[in-house]
Parts: structure tokens; sequence; C-alpha cells
């Protein structure tokens, strides 16, 4: 193989922007657009006239079976990605499925089985995994450089959203619509890189307010309590409610404390482990010599989502590693719905012994007792949403 | 009355400070040191050398019986401030109690009630009061720059404490000779501060960990869950585990966002009211216009011990108005005392229908449980930890 034919299934915001950046722009070097799909006839006429020479489909169905393409990025709504890429793997497609990987544990599992099962390359645009600043704090922290985890404290609020974001699509901030409100919207990349940076906590205790600063049924607060195998804790805080907001990432270890903030990363650093101090040390009030050192970044936020369509173009062509496995998707997926699970059931959500089939249950239950007025349609077309 | 006639009970770390800057270095205006009180013979030799010309008693009731004083310091370990303080009262003194009130709100409630019932004036040496930097963060609220509360995140991790702090005293780190912790001992002033700047939370969900980092057990790491009576969430993270550790205080409202950090005070302030933007705004994605200010702050930290000293002696002289009146202390002790309480019974706690009876008791479980192998003595003259 030469080229990956590639057709995307959504063109909406994101499937509109990978178009343009792979066949107008060229920007990635192996790949070539052969096919789109979409439900919505502008959208169809949009690509007609502004993608020459790409088949166009109206059903995902044809598309996949046209024979055009090897590789298809999925690019729709949040509910459609783990039925659409599954059907994909069963007609021998590569796939490269936009995040969140969906929106309940349960289909996202099953997704992942018919993924092994196809043995075919499976990515997810996690594009914020090519942002060297969270690689070197990721690298810093399996090097060992942080010493043991003690506290990780994510406060990241900048994801301010007024009434009118939540007022510009009927499937916006509902739960038959997106499945939840900021968790799984905007917050999906930073709990990707949260487990990325740490692996996963154990278990969960959260507090989610619902319609708290807005007029929408789903949660626009979030603050959760994490607890690590290791026994460190965690605290995870977003709102889209707050303005001007914050993102400051502070990472506690053994050997000192990293805090991310404004793209940069500061490290205090212990001369000698904290723990190793407390072992010799026999003075009261004693701390360990730490040194402040700042930690330097190449690289101006990385190639984002170009760099994993190129990753994802050189894993199918010549076995390159992905930086973003597909079958990855899960895990951010995991924290978000323990997050809602925990306040559903104002309890301990445990994540080795997480209940995928109750979650759903509560999912659904909130989708049938919704009240919102909103014609909600759950187009293909509408990805506006999937940043 | 022409000055203020103290004694002070209790002359160990800070009870000793105290009586250098009042009897030798003369720092408090109108305030004469007449008398101290401990039990300790090695610390009444020290005080019959170092404070010449003040008596010495090593009996409590002696001292308040004595004729010699109008008012009395009370710097012994935090399970007596209470019932020493109820006696003074009785003896007609004006008191001055150290941090904490007291270990647990049912007694501190009692003293609270004797005070009200002796109608003198009744003074807590909450000296982080006097800071310039809180006093400005409380105006600023109070006065309704910052807006409506939105949500507060206090990460006050730089209390660190090694095991040889831990091992000091036969009384430190535990049930019985302290009464808990962190929060009991080095957190009494951030506690206050958090009430007196934002007003006491309605509820509490807490995770400690006790004997985490060190060989105690008693809590040295706490995060806090509150939430306030307008709907406001808060954080509140304290360890004596973590090193270099952090004081970060981050404050949104409806006019922006505070943080204090490095004793100095940053306003992201919107130009418009978050909540008055989003009711006008029609773009998806669009804030308030922010403008980043940096809030002067006068003085450099304030008078600390001095300041509370001088106010105490001008309110019984000349009726000045207490700066942190001694009923004030059970706000921070009933936030700890809740903190404590929504880990032992793995619930919320709620502040208004708070079982003080039930926490006494859960506090006395601990204390008669307790395996540890110090020889606790609770001798008044060990006020080491009394910071």
């Amino acid at each position: 193989m030469e080229s990956v034919r590639l057709g995307i299934i959504g063109i909406g915001n994101m499937g509109t922007a990978h178009s343009l950046h792979i066949h107008a722009d060229r920007k990635v070097p192996g790949m070539v657009l052969s096919a789109v799909c979409d439900i919505s006839e502008e959208r169809l006429a949009w690509a007609n006239e502004h993608l020459p020479g790409v088949a166009v489909f109206d059903q995902a169905s044809d598309m996949y079976q046209s024979g055009l393409i090897d590789a298809v990025l999925i690019a729709v709504p949040h509910y459609d990605h783990p039925a659409l890429a599954t059907l994909a793997f069963a007609n021998g497609l590569h796939v490269l499925v936009e995040k969140p990987a969906g929106v309940y544990t349960k289909q996202v599992l099953e997704m992942n089985a018919a993924a092994e099962e196809a043995g075919k390359v499976f990515g997810i645009m996690y594009n914020q995994r090519t942002n060297p600043v969270y690689q070197k704090v990721r690298e810093l922290i399996q090097s060992g450089e942080l010493g043991s985890l003690k506290r990780v404290v994510w406060i990241i609020t900048n994801w301010y959203r007024p009434q009118a974001y939540h007022d510009s699509g009927s499937w916006r901030s509902t739960w038959k619509g997106e499945g939840g409100g900021t968790l799984i919207n905007q917050n999906p990349h930073n709990l990707d890189l949260l487990q990325w940076m740490l692996g996963m906590p154990s278990r969960i205790r959260s507090f989610c307010s619902f319609g708290k600063y807005y007029d929408i049924e789903v949660e626009d607060d979030v603050t959760a309590y994490l607890e690590y195998p290791n026994g460190a804790s965690g605290v995870y805080i977003t709102s889209t409610g707050e303005a001007p907001g914050t993102n400051r990432l502070e990472i506690s270890g053994d050997m000192g404390r990293i805090v991310v903030e404004n793209n940069r990363i500061s490290f205090d650093r212990n001369r000698i482990s904290e723990r190793k101090h407390n072992h010799i040390n026999t003075e009261p009030f004693k701390a360990p010599e730490s040194w402040y050192v700042e930690i330097p970044v190449s690289g101006d936020g990385g190639e984002q989502h170009i760099g994993i369509l190129k990753n994802f173009t050189n894993a199918i062509l010549h076995g390159e590693k992905l930086l973003a496995p597909g079958e990855e998707g899960v895990y951010g997926l995991l924290i978000s719905n323990a997050i809602h699970y925990s306040t559903w059931t104002d309890s301990w959500a445990v994540l080795d012994s997480f209940d995928h089939d109750h979650f759903h249950e509560l999912l659904q239950e909130r989708i049938n007792n919704s009240t919102v007025q909103k014609n909600v349609s759950q187009k293909v077309s509408d990805v506006r949403g999937s940043h």
C-alpha cells in the first residue's frame, strides 16, 4: 500500500476541518481523502463543491463497501461512534474515531472487542497527546523524576460555555443527544491526559451539579475526588459556568511538585526524596532542600489533529506505534462515567468493578425522564460539539 | 483601668514568646504582664529568671484568684482551653485563648455560653486575621467586588512536618493528646480565614487519611468538598506529607477570579458580571471581557500576635471592637470537626444540624481504642504545637 485512502463520515465542524487539511492542504503525507459521507444534503453539496474528486455518500454502509477506502475517520455525534466503528471493522477497514470513544463504557468495550477481532489499525483523535507539555509531564512521571505519586489537582474550569452555546444545537447538553454535559463534551481530552500521565484511579467520589448555571439537564459543574492504587489522592474540577476560569495542573510526588499552567512546566524538585529525607532527618521542622526548576518544552502545542492523522497513516503504512490507540478511549470514558455514576448514586465508584450495565441503565433513565423540549435529531451531520 | 494586668497560663513555645513580647519588649501598650502559670518547675524557674517582677503560679486557680490579673492568655494544650477559659470567666477575668478554641465543638459551645454569661472580653489568637492579604480578600468579597461566590479551592499543603516532628512530644499527633492531626494543629488559622472570608459552608464531604505518611494515628492528608448555602462549591486540601507543598487560594465569583499565592492577590475581573453577560450574550463561545488586576496590599503580613494582643488590650480599656472574638473560634473548629466526622462516617456532614455529641463520642472511641505507645501527659507546660 503506497497511500491510505480515507473516508470521513460526518462532515460537520471536525469532519470538515479534517477533510480540508487532508484534501486541500495536503498536510498528511501518505493519506488521500477518497470519500466522505453525511446524511445532510447541504453538507454533501458543500463536499461536491469544495472536495473535488472525492466521492460522496449518504449512507455509511455504502461508503464502507465501496472499495474506495482503506480507513475511515468517524466524526459523527458521540453516541454513534461505537456502532459505526464496529461496522467499519466488519468491513475490513482501519478506524480513527473522534473523541469521546462513545458515551458509555458498555458500548465502547463492545467496540474494542470488535477492534481486537478485526486486527485493524484503530486510533482515537486524542490530539492533546501530541502536546509536548503533557508529553513532558508524562515522561517526568514515567521516568521516575517526580517519584511516587502523592497528589494530583487539576483545576480545568476554562471551558466557559454560555447559554447561547447550549441553545445552539437541539442535541446539545441533553442526555439523549450527548449523554452528558461538560464531562462528555469538553473534558474527554483532559480525562484522557490525566490517565495517560498518571494511570487510572482506583475509585472516585464525585459531586456534579446539573443545570447549575444554565437551563440544561446535564452537568455544568464537577468536582471529583480520586484515589489511586498506591494511595495517592486527586481532585479534578471542571465547569462551563466560570469566567475567566483556570487551567492549572499540580502533581505532587516524592521528589517534589510539578505545576503546569499557561502551557509552562515548573518543577520544585527535592534534592533527595521526601521519603528518604523523612527517614534520616531528626529535626522537627526540616523539609528536604528543594530547587525551583523550569522544565524546557519543545514545540508550540504540538501537531495536534495533523499529528494524529500522520501517526494513524504511518501506523497503517509502516507499522508505526500509535500515539493514541483506539482501545485506550475507554479509560477516559470510564473516569467520566464513574464521575456521573458516583454523583447519581451518592456513593463511591470503584473502577475495577464498575457496573457498566447499571451505568447504562441509569443513563437510559435520564434519557427517558428528560423533559427537555428540544427536538433532538442525532443527525450524523451535526458534529459541531465534537471538538 | 489604665492598663490591663495579664496572666499567661502555659509558658511553652507560644506562652514564652507572648511573655517576652509583653514584658521584655513592651510591644503591647497598655498591657502589663503580672503573672504566669505553669506546672513545670523548669518553666517556672525560667520565668523567675527571665520575667523579673512577674508572679509565678503552678495552679491556674491560684493565679485566677490572686487579684494580680485582669485578664488571662490561655496557651496550654488544645483540650484544656475551654475548661481554663470557663474557670477564668467564673473568676471575672477577660480571656484571650490560643487557637484552636478547643478540640470538639461540644466543649467550645459550653465555653461560649460561659463567656456570654460573664460578659467579659473574650478573644482568640487568630493572628492571621491581621494579615492584610486576607483582610483584603475578605473586603473584596464582602464589598461585592467579586460578585456572588461560585467556587473556592484552597490548596494548603505547605504544612510539611516530618516524623521527627510527630515524635518530638508524647502528646503530639495523638487522639488523646491533641484530638487530631493537621486539622487541629496546623490548619485552624486557615479554616478560620476560610469561614471569615466566605462564611460557613452548609455541608461537607471529606476524605482524610490517617497515618498515611507517618507513624501516627491521626490525619496527615485531607481533602474536603464543601457546599455553600448559595450552591457554591469548594475544595480544601491540606497535608503534612508533601514537600515542598503549595499555598494557593482561588476564589471564583460572578465578577471573576481571585488568586492568592506567595502573599499576592491577583484578580481576573470581568468587565460585566458573568451572569449578566450570559443573559444578554448571543454568541456560543463568547466569555465576558476580563481584565487582569494586581490588587495592592499594604503591610507585610500584618502585626500578627502583637496585633491581636493590642486589639485585646484596647477592647478591654477602650471598648475597641475585637478583630477575632473568642465566640468565633467555634466556626473553624466546626469545619474541622465536620471534616473528621464525614470521613469517620463516610457520609455528609451537615453543619446546621451537626451532631456535636456524636462527634464527641466518635472522638472518645478513638482515644479509647488508641494503640499509640506514647506516654501522653497533657502537661500544661507543653504547648510546643500551639502555633
